[in-house]
């Protein structure tokens, strides 16, 4: 029997908090599950810094990944199948596509990504298609199935209704990330009603779509998605662990560039700091790595490392100011100014961090490509864009809404040990303390 | 105002996915919260190695230690508070000692107190007495404090009743673990009725008591804990990777003591390989610490360690097979023996792991003194060993049951490129393959 | 002491599936859940035709009003107890209007009020002040606390505070029965967190108001609430059922009014075609009452009314289209004058249903003074009203949303061994067929 | 087609709260769903009375039906379908006679069945074979299936493996109801892992098996009934109005005999006063039948029907005391003949009521012949009965559970005005009151 439709003599299941088990039959799945590329993503938490606020969120990539793929599992063996506008044929690629999109991942991907200049898109493609335990297996399927995968996963492939629905405005990403991240932490707004949605979706050419019966299923996830990333995703107490985290990587490479002696040789970032990171070295990162050398540096003699480390570490995080870049810009610089005298270094310990959202977009032609908009399948076979049949999904549609917080040590600023006076200053500029008369 | 009696200013909240939250008014508590050392266990799973089985089960005993605190201060702000035989001013004892009951507890604490030869409830002890930032907070309240909650928590204090609601066979450690691993895994079984377990605890002079209407909510809560126990926390899988690790810290002593060179220094270990560990030094061990050694030791050229590590790390486990130790022990001896011919070191490859559990005992003078029974309050006043009146109970108590596994590297016993016959002969006794005629 | 003050020896619980148990300390509560007309709620769905389409909706106004109690229980004992702004001297009234708020209401509310010309909140009123067994309790604690509660119930009190907390736009019932109706159907879409909710409310003068804090959650209760709206309360079946019940009402009425001879005799009804009911009567009447008439009325032989009895004992229900009344006015001048031809009464048998919400309004001086806004509580102390910083709710207020459906029994027109050809043209009118070429 | 094979053309779904959602393609089955027998069941509680004890439990055998035939749909396409020991023929019949398997219950069956004597079963088989829409559907599959129905639900059939899937030690009826009425009521007993009993459920010739992988999950769902049995259905406040309600029809069917003249004519009650109840009369007795009767014979001038009335309607319950026949027979007969001094007749207010269950049992020829165990299939492929691997079932099986309550009006004992020192000695015998010295 070809490979590719080899099936378990008995089928396995996980015992899966969410989606209560998640199904494997195929052996092709079996396999990748267990290959070390796949199990390292046990050792990367699927939401970062975001334990550091909801203790519940320790869970990992791992466990999202099976979930996307179960997902993906039900819409195309329970939804999608017997169905004319669906390829059976396409049913492996877009299991494996499912299980395999996050590869990549690296530890608080975020941060590294932006401070040593790399993505994780990239890495994931290297994995799929380099010299690892994940491509022997799908090239066992046949020599082009992995470049088939990775094709799907970087929304290049000619497979638009396969990439739908792994990344898409309603994609199955996105249904299992809202509901496994509001279980694990705690919250009640990623529930919405994804058998409802699951039942509704329909393939058509180039996207899933939906038919108009579910149209309040998809407003209510959409309302889910908003709620989650300006409640969770976005929450003010893990961005501020995660400027820490940022500045650490940028003060670990500022050393190295500078040739400091560090204590203990952090010879898993040597390729990191040179920007050459290879796939070998990537693989070996995962979050226990990471942690491992915050723990060390905190024994670094350099102030800056060991006290950013100190912070990340125990959980003495920055505290946040609201911030207005159109109308406060003078007063960060005045602020950057003063930090300065007081001694206390701006560039880490003065930090303005962004978040912005756009809910749902419907299609702009040049604009921002993958946004594809959800379309509703009405009765009478024609396809309409959301926003134009649901008043909710109108009134937020293109609304981007942006939120910017500015991130300090109050310790630091309360501590008049020293530059009682500029200390003073500041504390006054960021509402801590009354102006004096 | 007196540092043990003073409040927030505004009550804090941690959105807990088990009790929905968890409230903290009392500044001491906070505090206690913000210690390096109770920040630590996060970065301790509370069910080491489940999660290799069950992949939810990431969480930290961080998580686990707020929710006893929780449960215990419900208990005795809503349920206690104001009855007569409660002494108010052990409160706050009562609560630090709940928050506290794990402090002394490292990463895979079972299978680092056998191979070393400690227990983590000394290090609890030592981590409240000694010279840390807990024990600063505990001695704020009164010098002798910190020794009145490790003496509770040691279940040497003469207050009985506020032991018992940390540890007994009803206590707040047991309630929040059973729903929390339960919720984490995704598994039904450790759901019970909480809320009516809360409603009818009494205190008496020395233990915790249950009004009789409550008896079928304790019944139900001593079956969730008896399937717990033999459906998660006895997973053979778990355990399988349990007997893994194991064998890496065993044979990571032995090459220490052996003057084998490593290609990277364990210098975190030292102190745990001549078993005179430091407090210090066991406060910087955590999981990330480990896993950090488990992965760089893949590349240590001696083959057990390096195997033994690559299996932890991307989840390549031992098989097990039922083992019987009164009926098998010869067939044991002979394996050891054709273990040995093959070349596979039975000492780490050809391991028996035991687990045992007594879901419930009535009380035996002289056997298990910290095996106090349940008690229920009748409505005449009289208390009643539970099993005295429950038949589930009765039916179960003092049931000691045993389960033996037999684990084993299938993979190196079908690998037929050497010691053919002796692995053929292994692979008879094991059951893998039919004798030959 | 005073009866307003006694409390039970014991707590009593209710156990309630949406918030786990119900707690009665106050003997005044105590005894008006005993009184005939608080039991009476038992006999009266709180959905009314709901269950014909959900089929879990079976669930009655008792347990509502339990539940309303049971949210403002908790609001005063645990949220506003000890703050200044409150009047602990009006939690009873509080308790107590909570818990009758509903009292008036009888079986299918809506349909009976159309029909016969009353409406339940006078029955509210008449219950608490008339010779019943509420009253007798209420008189108990004084003898004008009655109609201090009715004031409560009707918003004439001055009590603003109070009358916010069971009626504004974001009170008690309403949290309560969005939660309820969700649990019962089955639907998700009426979760929100209202533990969050209940801790950021606070008292204020003339209004409860919500700190800013929990403005995320207060936007999920109004997207939830607009969701139970159109996916549950107005859902098009149930509206069919209900239309259904209002016609065999106007049906009998027109009977009685012709002086029909029933075959049974509607004595429970005499003083409602005659629209002279007293209390005594209206008390008399519960669901059961009115189903056992609906079973009997199949016997009769006025084909209509017996018909329309059919249908809704045995869910035999009207279909419906689409129904725009602003362009539409004229087809369906045509459908009733073909209905008449084809002998199906359209008096009874072509029915538009209208149903209309508007999921959050702002103030509007002289529209609907009811509609009181939420106002949330800024850092500052500031109140600001909820619109004006929530994008969301900002986008959907004061938008009114109408559906209007076209009801009308498909097996008559289907029926063609009369009128053949005129039933044809309907059935073309309807869509229900092709107009033929 | 054939009519046994017509799916229609879409699949209908009803939002579940317990399944989520219940899926129907057969067209027979939908047909079934829309007859006027199979609607009656909406105007039939499922647990009787206990609505009184816990509020939630006002849902219907309707709801149960078709969460019944949810279950077995699932089990016989998601588990059993394709499986050699499963016969696909019987895939209609199996899912008919559980959806049907209590079309026969009345209202109150329990009482009715007692004091009318008939029993429900033999009206299930009444309803399926007679002049009825139910009977027209079936018989449209062929003209002997209705009577296979029945053979089935009668546990006639020589289908064994069909019977025992819908009733036996572990079937479906049993599986639905545990979870749905914990669902209703709110407890938590009734939950166990459904999802993990259905995928290890095994076809065998006779009867269906549980593979040994499950056997905790099953001694899960019998702990589970255990604890609902004892905690929701013999409750002793349901169980009271459970003997209020019998004690009216005994009455009313005295007073029938006596020749009493009802203020209303009971007519809907003839036939079961002389105890020959035809299909007809049956069909149109439901709950809201009973209760139009209960509500118009609290005006009747008889003092003991109109005040047992009063209280179930009003809910005045009867206070019970425990009561054990073997010690306290004398007691009984000594407060029987107190009562009848005290003009209180103890036929209808001093009753005995006896509860008792077998939470689980292994064969006993001879005995109880449709008490089939419930048997493991191991992994060699070999049966062994439950009772025999599981040290819990082994504990409880077998062993009978009975309780007896005596009820008794506590007003009317409380009452002095007349009798008053008779009524002392009862109240001194029941322990209301202390015994003078």
């Amino acid at each position: 029997m070809a490979y590719s439709a080899e099936k378990l003599s008995e089928e396995k299941v996980f015992k899966d908090p969410v989606h209560r088990y998640v199904h494997v039959r195929d052996r092709v799945i079996w396999d990748l599950i267990g290959t070390k590329e796949f199990q390292r993503l046990r050792r990367i938490k699927q939401l970062g810094t975001t334990f550091l606020t909801f203790h519940g969120a320790e869970h990992s990539r791992f466990n999202h990944s099976l979930g996307v793929y179960e997902i993906v599992r039900r819409i195309v063996d329970d939804v999608f199948a017997g169905r004319t506008e669906w390829n059976s044929n396409d049913r492996l690629l877009t299991l494996c596509a499912a299980l395999l999109h996050d590869l990549g991942h690296g530890p608080f991907s975020h941060s590294f990504e932006k401070v040593f200049g790399f993505d994780h898109e990239a890495f994931t493609r290297a994995i799929i298609l380099g010299n690892t335990e994940v491509n022997k297996i799908l090239a066992k399927v046949s020599p082009d199935f992995p470049k088939k995968v990775a094709e799907v996963i970087e929304k290049t492939s000619e497979k638009k209704l396969v990439i739908s629905l792994i990344s898409s405005q309603i994609d199955a990403d996105r249904m299992d990330y809202l509901q496994r991240d509001a279980y694990f932490t705690g919250v009640s707004y990623g529930q919405f009603d994804m058998e409802r949605i699951l039942r509704v979706m329909r393939p058509r050419e180039d996207q899933v779509v939906i038919k108009k019966s579910g149209m309040h299923a998809v407003e209510d996830y959409i309302m889910s998605r908003y709620q989650m990333y300006w409640q969770v995703y976005f929450h003010p107490v893990s961005r501020g662990a995660e400027v820490i985290l940022t500045k650490i990587l940028h003060r670990a490479k500022h050393l190295y560039e500078q040739k400091y002696a560090f204590k203990y040789e952090p010879i898993h970032f040597y390729s990191f700091f040179t920007e050459q990171v290879t796939l070998e070295d990537y693989l070996k990162l995962d979050e226990s790595v990471i942690l491992y050398y915050f723990q060390i540096w905190q024994e670094e003699k350099d102030p800056i490392i060991s006290d950013l480390c100190r912070r990340f570490v125990n959980r003495n995080l920055f505290k946040y100011a609201e911030f207005d870049p159109a109308k406060e810009y003078k007063k960060l610089a005045e602020l950057t100014s003063l930090f300065k005298k007081a001694g206390i270094d701006p560039e880490y310990y003065l930090v303005v961090d962004s978040s912005s959202d756009l809910p749902y977009d419907f299609y702009r032609p040049g604009e921002e490509e993958e946004r594809l908009p959800i379309h509703l399948l009405m009765k009478n076979g024609e396809l309409k864009e959301l926003s134009r049949e649901s008043e909710i999904v109108d009134a937020i549609s293109g609304k981007r809404r942006t939120d910017h917080k500015l991130y300090y040590p109050v310790d630091f600023l309360l501590d008049d040990s020293s530059k009682k006076n500029v200390k003073k200053q500041i504390r006054v500029l960021l509402e801590l303390e009354e102006r004096p008369l």
